[in-house]
């Protein structure tokens, strides 16, 4: 047996997500399928974590554990024809038997893409979130300063999940404006569910002058979902990078 | 009968092209077909130029006579939500009864994308190129100086075409590159088929080392398809933007 280790890249447009569901399409399962057919025995992947349906990846990492069929750097070489279109493995690996991509994740890199306009643009449909009128990126940045260190993001997460505890820390939040398009970066040592796409949404909200910079320290401090921002559209959120004490791959995609 | 025109975005993917065909969907016919039921009568629309298989436009325009049923400027409002997500109206005006989207028009800007990286990208495919490895920039930029003006561009179209002549006016190519992002933009009188994809797949050949820049001379006397580079593929391809001699819109998007 041999732990294998993946760098994975995928559109997220046309999955229901990451986690194995019953009658739906999935990420996972489509790469299970594909890595059991090829080491002929039942393969179970774990990611460092789910994204959710129309989110998409440039950097998630998987493990798992399959017999000794090939090294782990020719991996790729072997599936990536076998793969569809929409998932290609970016390098692969192999790793020692205790390592798990959830468990040992310390951090992770995702970065939010939008367009500004007021009417729809098909050229960057399911790629991009849309963002309706002009924004003050100074603001923004702001903003995003009071969202820098470690906070109780429970306003910042999708409130029909239970978890220990809704502390995180985010390390930074890098915003960049380049004529029509937004691109948020956002590095922590973890994230709760949607609080990239609410975040981002309530940045947004500032931007466009709803909102004062200085209302996150309000928005923080009340614990309550309904005070921050909307929830940006899943096909903008891409999670580009999971950060491991030890580095696995030569390259990373930008 | 008014004569309307129309800005207009789309995504290419999902067409086999401009062009009405039997037996597949194409753009026009999708169209044709929205604008008919709304008019309640059968429209039939003529465009600047087709667009092949999945290429893209970000500023096509388009002319078609219907009843007068709806000012100009309103027709973008009346029409968006009955169109497929992957086109769009822009804008939309009135012209006199003798503009015709394609005769009027006086000249093309074109932008192909592309990324580099030796591994195929989900993220963006159908609507990037894949440049395989590093490019020389300024090698493609000196390449692209001995294209400007007016030549015969025989060697830079599909061979399958005939037409009264192929000498073309480029007025400008501008090269910019972003990290692992190409794009580069053609503004000329008019373009032969597949001219702008062959040019591109011809540049990045220089860009990569295989022919010297000064080799454009020699392929522009050949007038030989063949010794030109390869045709790049068509989901980098955008159609930006169709020049009149008059402005019909106020807005165009990047």
């Amino acid at each position: 047996m041999k732990n294998y280790i993946a760098l994975i890249e995928y559109d997220g447009t046309n999955y229901y997500g990451w986690q194995k569901q019953p009658d739906v399409i999935t990420l996972q399962e489509t790469i299970e399928k594909v890595l059991s057919g090829y080491f002929n025995e039942k393969i179970e992947i774990n990611a460092s974590g789910r994204t959710d349906r129309g989110v998409h990846a440039i950097g998630q990492v998987i493990s798992f554990k399959a017999n000794n069929k090939i090294p782990g750097n020719r991996l790729k070489y072997a599936l990536n024809s076998k793969l569809p279109n929409d998932i290609v493995i970016v390098d692969s690996s192999e790793v020692d038997e205790d390592f798990h991509a959830r468990y040992n994740a310390i951090g992770k890199t995702y970065i939010y893409k939008m367009y500004i306009s007021d009417s729809r643009r098909p050229i960057y449909e399911n790629r991009y979130g849309q963002c309706l009128r002009a924004v003050d990126i100074e603001k923004m940045r702001e903003a995003a300063k009071y969202l820098i260190g470690k906070h109780d993001f429970n306003s910042f997460k999708s409130s029909n999940t239970s978890i220990k505890t809704t502390v995180r820390t985010l390390y930074s939040i890098d915003i960049k404006i380049d004529k029509n398009i937004i691109e948020i970066e956002y590095f922590g040592n973890g994230f709760l569910y949607n609080m990239v796409r609410i975040i981002t949404g309530t940045l947004i909200d500032i931007g466009q002058g709803k909102y004062e910079p200085e209302y996150i320290k309000e928005i923080l401090e009340y614990k309550d979902r309904t005070k921050a921002g909307p929830t940006a559209p899943a096909g903008g959120l891409y999670l580009k990078e999971v950060h491991y004490k030890q580095k696995y791959f030569k390259t990373l995609q930008k």
